[in-house]
């Protein structure tokens, strides 16, 4: 019984990582629409969201089986829970492709405002943050998670650059700001996504210290 | 002990409604700081944060205690895994009440660009989504959260008709153009506490008929 409970756990470690490389995989694929201006890439992302959906339910009601089935205890608990909180804000980041997909729908019906350089810059941090947040929580990684934490200042700083580009764009044009302003949203999501992986990063560290970083570390 | 699991459970739930009754209060208070361009009041919401933040940390070891002392099957378990879920939306919504009381902080800088109407109705009809969540949850009022998902469409066409009105006034003067995008993030953030308020009624849709809503309403 032990044996097969931690064999499940492992299954479920994978399943989130694979869960993970999805979501990771929706940012990416939105951004190349984006830069492309494509718009069927950008209907695939929004289409593809179902499959992100399917996991939230696979790993929510797994978890909640492990838990009825095996009644864990002590860390196996904590790690149970914590996957729990995690696959929500896994589902919440591919929401986040979604919201950019819809943006880059409309943004592809007018000329392009400017070349994108900083938002590519900003999505590839904010997947890294994925990617790493996830690396974290499977191997109880506290030290990785802190740098996740860490890398959502540098994401910040991009979101405060691109904000202030696209006003001076704004403030030169004023036919330029419906554009801007769906860019500026852009970055607001890509925002969202970090915030998702440093909750993660944070819920990981909670998990294996047994205290609230999330609260004391802002 | 099964007595006392059960009070418990109640005990629970008071703290959780406590938790929402605060965060709804973080909303109230925000915009009462927005309208009235009341400085002190915008430090105390984010000051208060920390209250909110006490009680995520408070509620979550609870849900942890019972799920290992009690080892709960059925119903009770999803009570709490939903219990768990929940407060991480609850603290996040709170953080919004922080989030838009930093744009107050800065609009309070300048000139008022126009009265305030939409957006104090957009943060009226979040507050009461938060409130009734909550209490579809502790009652396991499904039709309840059926109409705080309803409710969210009217808070989404709030958000469009906030944003066309501050599109004009950016595109007749662009010195206009910082303060209507804070309005707008504000009504962006009003928007994501919305969003959690359903977040928290699919959850308890789900809790309770143990199909995942969330992803079929959609």
């Amino acid at each position: 019984m032990q044996r097969h409970f931690h064999e499940e756990l492992e299954a479920l470690k994978q399943t989130l990582l694979a869960m993970g490389a999805l979501v990771e995989d929706q940012i990416r694929r939105v951004m190349r629409a984006l830069v492309e201006r494509d718009d069927v890439e950008a209907r695939a992302v929004i289409e593809r969201d179902r499959e992100v959906n399917a996991y939230d339910v696979e790993v929510d009601e797994k978890c909640v089986e492990l838990l009825a089935l095996h009644q864990p205890t002590a860390g196996d608990l904590r790690f149970l829970t914590t996957a729990m909180k995690i696959v929500t804000d896994l589902e919440r980041i591919g929401d986040q492709a979604v919201n950019i997909a819809q943006r880059v729908l409309d943004l592809n019906q007018e000329a392009q405002l400017k070349p994108y350089i900083d938002l590519p810059r900003m999505a590839e941090r904010a997947q890294a943050m994925v990617k790493q947040s996830l690396d974290a929580f499977v191997a109880r990684d506290t030290d990785l998670a802190r740098r996740v934490c860490a890398a959502d200042d540098e994401v910040d700083a991009l979101k405060e650059q691109i904000f202030r580009e696209l006003l001076t764009f704004m403030m030169e044009d004023p036919r330029a700001i419906p554009r801007a302003i769906r860019l500026i949203l852009i970055s607001r999501f890509l925002e969202r996504v970090a915030d998702h992986a440093t909750n993660i990063a944070e819920m990981v560290i909670f998990m294996v210290e047994s205290r609230m970083v999330r609260h004391t570390l802002a």
